[in-house]
């Protein structure tokens, strides 16, 4: 039997053993819906740091900056936060150095994990396949808002819990509290986000058609895991090998 | 309008802002049910404290002690994390030194606030409307489990959330979680419970009826609150002025 968690913001992610473990990364508003969308259209891979300072010494050695801070892209940077910034075919077999408010921060704290892939709605149930194929135990990141828990991190964990087989347990009220919230949203997971701190956030700032997107399933059938330093897409035989559809 | 916010374990704390709020302390299991019964029979306070050995002290200078240290009775101490034993006509009038594993922890982080109080589902109603009577902003803090969040406190926290009036606004994410949680399991709470990692752990320590008491509402209307380093009994003015029940 494979053990999985919930750990609902990096805050509190010493409290939880990576170690051993798969841990999947989650920040659907809107960091990992981002890396998801890059390496689906073709990004070569991602290079997540945790300043702005990184970023920009990343830049000078040629790479392409992506920098999110408070929702907006940070200054000096050509690249945001925005999933449909990373369709852009320029950036095919471009590796990209990538910061964020919370996601980037929630990678680099779960450096102690065996293996750490990427999660958001986009890429769900190729993430649920991926883990219930292989034997590891589970640690869900939820990225979180500035160290508190957020509504959609949380939602999507609970789906990834639903969608696991048999062979998982839980047993930590974490994974039962975001199962919950799951159960009640699934069917209108907008609506139920609609009074998110996240989303009013965001609607300040017009991207109703980015949180449309973040919140769409399986757009995607690909999986960013971090190799060293990179998030590069997962060998796809890994991914496929369990590719038939849940319900 | 008033704010009101949840902080799902003591650990994120320091997140939140305490100064000018009411802080309602939360630990279904056991603590702040214990308090809630003690000085609903008598006791004429509770001094938490957060180590054993200052209970220990204590209880040198002639004070009652109750130690709780992974649900058990801590080693030498009389009394336990048990609510019954909180009836005992002996302990009329007396004051106690407490510390357990999470409540009293929680009680002593939350320090800042204008005015700590005990909320558990005994005193529910009572809580609830001396919230709506007041006219601080409130901050729900629970206990959790050793720094994770858990079921039953989070439970309870959205069961006060449900009951504050239209004066009330929330505007935070552990907020909309606990009550989510909480519209889904109010009709059936001990099932819903089951599963939780903290009823396992107490069903090996056989204490069935202290679980079932700790889920009764109304049982009590009496709010325990903290004057100076002391848990005592609110003014029933305090608690009375807005005492007509609400459905």
């Amino acid at each position: 039997m494979k053990n999985v968690e919930v750990c609902l913001t990096p805050d509190l992610v010493d409290l939880y053993v990576a170690k051993g473990k798969v841990v999947v990364v989650i920040d659907i508003l809107r960091a990992t819906t981002c890396m998801t969308t890059a390496i689906a259209n073709g990004v070569k891979s991602l290079i997540p740091v945790a300043t702005l300072d990184e970023c920009r010494a990343l830049c000078k050695k040629g790479y392409i900056g992506a920098a999110e801070r408070d929702g907006k892209t940070a200054e000096g940077f050509d690249l945001g936060n925005s999933p449909f910034s990373y369709m852009d075919k320029n950036l095919a077999g471009k590796t990209i150095a990538v910061t964020t408010t919370n996601g980037t921060q929630a990678i680099l704290r779960s450096k102690d994990a065996d293996e750490i892939i990427i999660g958001s709605f986009l890429n769900k149930t190729a993430v649920i396949n991926y883990l219930n194929s292989q034997s590891k135990d589970v640690l869900l990141v939820c990225a979180g808002w500035k160290g508190k828990i957020n509504l959609e991190d949380t939602l999507y964990a609970g789906a990834v819990i639903d969608g696991l087989d048999e062979n998982f347990f839980f047993e930590n009220d974490s994974a039962i509290t975001a199962q919950t919230l799951y159960k009640f949203a699934k069917n209108n997971k907008r609506a139920f986000l609609e009074n998110s701190s996240h989303v009013r956030r965001l609607n300040h700032l017009n991207i109703d058609k980015d949180i449309e997107f973040c919140l769409k399933d399986d757009v995607y059938n690909v999986i960013p895991v971090l190799r060293g330093n990179e998030l590069v897409m997962m060998e796809m035989e890994e991914v496929e090998k369990t590719a038939v559809r849940r319900k």
